[in-house]
């Protein structure tokens, strides 16, 4: 089993040619619904009472909710823009409501999850958190922007907590301090972590552990619609996959990436959720089909 | 045999870590020195009586120079700076000199070459000079921002002139009007060339034909010294490839591709031309072997 711990939001995302408001997001939406293809995810997250009964109905279709707090008060909020390029995203207002006074407990029946995702939260809490299963295995975290400028050193003691850390580039140089890739990875192994995944969007991504770097390319799409969830979605299918195999053997590792390319080119396809929530399991099977026929010489 | 036209300078580089001051450089010294290492390869080019005899004993060492000239007056001269993550040049200066006057023309012994490459010269120059030739396989050019921004009806009909072009994200991007790489090589395909092939510099590149995209990752380094010539050295890898193997088949030209990220990898790791000039054959195919394992899964 797997457990994913992180937002759950209403978002507000403008893109050039539509506005979505209000529309069910955050990074533990995004990675839980990814892994839910591949295993079976339990989500540790709150909302508000504002929560429209629409959206429970979609989270409880894919994910345990025996860790999933309704609290008093409104849902958490983001609103972003894209720009005409899609590349880059500006935040217009984040609201956290009652994500700022959340206190996240461990369900009994996770306590034994041998893998467990933490999506972009506060690092303390991340760190926190971790503590309280009783056999990991596997333990990913990501961390943005945010915690980076205000937490710094609470996000490199998170990174001694866990066993792999997916992260993009752009963060990646501001954690590290530093403007080459390889460097950055190497600095946040040396602060304890096994694995470095760093996501570089519509360049892919690479994987990082010991001496072998494995850069993988993303699927190549010419339409993209929504960026929103795109980084989630990679991680939530990497962990999803190991934890499905039950396995962290560097081969895995690697398999697990392509899945996270492929998730990832789903959720652009579509406006905020819609990519993934239409895809299934033999979509996914023939885009890793096509994938590797794309990537071959 | 192949033949490559394009300039021959003395460049001066300023890196974070150093400065060099008029060196060998120039694209087609690049992409000529590259395919070299391939495939008998003849340069079209001009030097003015300035030009070093250090410089010219290097080429001679490398490349045919029945259609290399040495004109009255100075060398073409380029000066940039690249900013400390190596990832930005400024243009600091350019002297065209010798080069502004400069009226190539195809010696007869390489008019029966059957493969041509055409560095970032005028484009309507690219035109001319690609009729001289009596049986040309396979043409491909590159261009620039000067040329697109100048010039860039003539940039489009060269490109109709051409199998294959080889250009920079950003100046596919400008060149075409588009945001997606995917558009900008479609748009490129409907102006006439067969084959576009995208370079992402650290990201890799991205080869179409027809329906078929082939993205290949960079070869990942950590030390990159000098960016210089990385982008003609891998169109030269490619071409020489490809006209050692006297082939245009798309399984080729996919392996030509790799060749060309390698080559790349080695232009970067040294000052200047000096990436280049301190490879051979033994250790290019090392590196190819590398670049296999580094991405299978």
């Amino acid at each position: 089993m797997l457990t994913v711990f992180g937002s759950t939001a209403l978002d507000t995302i403008r893109t050039p040619t539509k506005v979505l408001k209000d529309v069910l997001g955050g990074a533990a939406t995004f990675a839980g619904i990814s892994a839910s293809f591949f295993v079976d995810t339990g989500l540790i997250a709150v909302v508000g009472t504002d929560f429209p009964k629409k959206y429970h109905n979609i989270l409880s279709k894919y994910l345990d909710l025996q860790g999933f707090v309704v609290q008093k008060g409104k849902t958490f909020r983001y609103d972003g823009s894209y720009d005409k390029t899609l590349s880059t995203r500006t935040t217009n207002k984040t609201e956290l409501n009652v994500l700022g006074t959340f206190k996240p407990k461990v369900p009994d029946s996770y306590k034994k999850s041998e893998f467990v995702y933490l999506a972009n939260n506060d690092p303390d809490q991340n760190s926190l958190l971790i503590r309280e299963f009783d056999n990991v295995k596997f333990s990913m975290c990501d961390t943005i922007e945010f915690w980076i400028s205000t937490k710094r050193n609470s996000v490199i003691k998170m990174i001694k907590n866990v066993d792999a850390v997916v992260i993009n580039d752009e963060e990646a140089k501001l954690l590290t301090k530093e403007h080459n890739l390889i460097k950055c990875a190497k600095k946040m192994m040396n602060w304890g972590a096994k694995y470095i995944i760093i996501k570089k969007g519509e360049h892919g991504s690479l994987l990082f552990f010991e001496d072998v770097i494995f850069p993988s390319v993303a699927f190549s799409l010419e339409d993209i619609i929504d960026p929103t969830g795109a980084g989630d979605s990679f991680a939530g299918a990497m962990i999803g996959y190991l934890a499905n195999k039950k396995s962290t053997r560097l081969d895995d590792i690697k398999k697990s990436v392509i899945y996270g390319n492929v998730m990832g080119s789903f959720a652009v396809e579509r406006f905020g959720l819609d990519g993934l929530l239409n895809t299934n399991k033999k979509k996914i099977e023939n885009r890793i089909h096509q994938y590797q026929k794309m990537i071959d010489f």
